[in-house]
């Protein structure tokens, strides 16, 4: 160690759908530099993705190596955070739908392109791990993450470990059923919380509810009539600026969200549910009824022991998580 | 330890509302003695419930010391499970509906008596730790244990430790919401696993059916008419016995269960899920449409990573994981 007078860096890579974002951290984590995002430009197919974000990382490293003075041999490594499911020890996104992947050695693509240890796990995981490390959810030694965006994907850190499963297929929270015989979910299941308080469910619901009550919203107008715009953002929008029937629908999906996080509670017994995605934008009008809805349907001595707050790595919550769960299984600890 | 010649023994106990079962077991789990059970008069109260486990264990050493020739001090220690909530840490059990319980300290009462070390935990986690020690769980690293009875207890083994969550809640797999607006639940929620699946709500949806449909099946003429005589163990046998209508109710029993086991895959990814309690009495006749109904409902690769099988170890699951758990807590692991 002598020979390294200076910091020693990891990359974190977050794949997405939309962006793929990329940073430096120390590997103590103090110090975030040159967080970037691009498109993914799925189009471009595995290979293609793949050189976007080995082409990212290796902008990443020669700025942070210019800012900082570091040389290249100051980068232990590279964690990658992509969407699952994966096989973490081969390395492999068995299937990614967004990305229209199947079976690709993203770990070893980008091992052998930039000549760095690389790691994968899935990017709920990291997510959540993100927040756990220096987020919203940091101190705590049982937690759940919901990352609620076109989907809702989760995390678990148990006993203070990021928990993967028998075959890295857990925290698939979104696909937990609620109403056994509700609405049908793009997995093939009917009644998953994904299905009704994901960001693409929000719309959809606002959709339906706007078909009978159009008169009563601002939010046709707000789209020019044109109801395929509804995001949920214009819905969460609408809320803020007093719109009754947008507030009934962030009620609604308060509603499903704390039925879902009551269920975690009484499985888990976490100390911290951490909600991070667009969903965080409605603010207190989406917590607190969430928090009342999870105090009436969880059991009381579970309630007292957990926090429900929103993610505050907004951005780079992937990115930290991708760093930490490479510290985790290539350095072997936190 | 060379002053012991003797194998060493732990006592096991069982707090249930209706029995107490204790028995003796070697440290290294290969020997089990002097099983045996009592009614626990919950009646009694909590004072007078605790003699009763304190003489039972009384009984099970002095048994076997004359057995085996093994003194006294060659028995290291006592682990009781007992219904929750409960506090570990402090050995209390905070509340148990059924035997009428309020902050008890259990754990310390035994010790007190017995003057040997003691540990308490849910007897829901024993159950499950007991099949995983000595079960049909063996050998797993990630398994979820459900016990049908009156109600639904649930227990977590995760990376080869049983979990217990922030405050020793976690495992109320029976109050996870399958169907938000669905059936009230004693627990005060709504559309809970426990209110569908368990053996109480078994018997009440046979009533409900029977009702409308009484002369298709052989149940009524089963209980002399007397509809509040029907059990869940009611329906298994006129089910093993041909009777469509309680096929039906096994069926939508297995429906049921298997929404509840996929959201543990998809939450957990376990190896293995163990069904143990009454309800497996119904055997193929339920286990055949749940494994179905979990492959629908679940994502195919935490199928492909799970069994689910019945319990191995009827009547003495909760003794061994108490001892089991005594292991982990006091002896500091398995």
């Amino acid at each position: 160690m002598s020979s390294h007078e200076h910091q020693q860096f990891i990359i974190g890579v977050d794949l997405g759908g939309t962006n793929i974002v990329a940073g430096a951290m120390t590997v103590d984590g103090t110090r975030h530099l040159n967080i970037r995002s691009i498109p993914t430009n799925a189009s471009l197919g595995d290979e293609g993705v793949a050189d976007r974000m080995v082409t990212l990382v290796e902008e990443v490293i020669r700025d942070t190596m210019q800012q900082t003075g570091v040389e290249r041999s100051d980068f232990v490594g590279v964690g990658v955070g992509a969407p699952g499911p994966l096989d973490r020890e081969k390395g492999i996104v068995l299937v990614a739908p967004n990305l229209g992947w199947q079976n690709f050695p993203l770990r070893d693509r980008m091992h052998d392109r930039l000549s760095l240890p690389t790691t994968l796990d899935n990017d709920a995981n990291c997510a959540t791990f993100g927040e756990w490390w220096q987020g919203a959810a940091r101190g705590g030694r049982n937690v759940v993450g919901l990352t609620i965006g076109t989907g809702i994907g989760g995390g678990l850190i148990l006993n203070g470990v990021l928990y993967h499963g028998a075959s890295d297929m857990a925290g698939e929270i979104g696909h937990t059923t609620i109403d056994l015989n509700g609405r049908h979910c793009k997995c093939g299941n009917y009644g998953c919380l994904e299905a009704y308080a994901s960001a693409s469910a929000i719309a959809t619901r606002a959709r339906e509810v706007l078909v009978r009550e159009e008169g009563e919203s601002s939010i046709p107008a707000m789209v020019h009539g044109r109801f395929e715009d509804i995001t949920a953002q214009t819905v969460y929008d609408a809320a803020k600026a007093g719109d009754s029937v947008a507030n009934e629908i962030v009620r609604d999906t308060a509603r499903y969200l704390g039925a879902g996080v009551a269920n975690l509670l009484n499985i888990f017994n976490p100390d911290t549910v951490v909600i991070a995605g667009g969903v965080t934008a409605a603010g207190d009008a989406l917590f607190v009824p969430l928090r009342a809805e999870v105090r009436r349907r969880a059991f009381g001595p579970a309630v007292r022991a957990v926090k429900i707050v929103p993610g505050t790595l907004p951005g780079s919550a992937g990115v930290v998580g991708a760093v930490a769960s490479f510290k985790q299984q290539y350095l072997g600890g936190m």
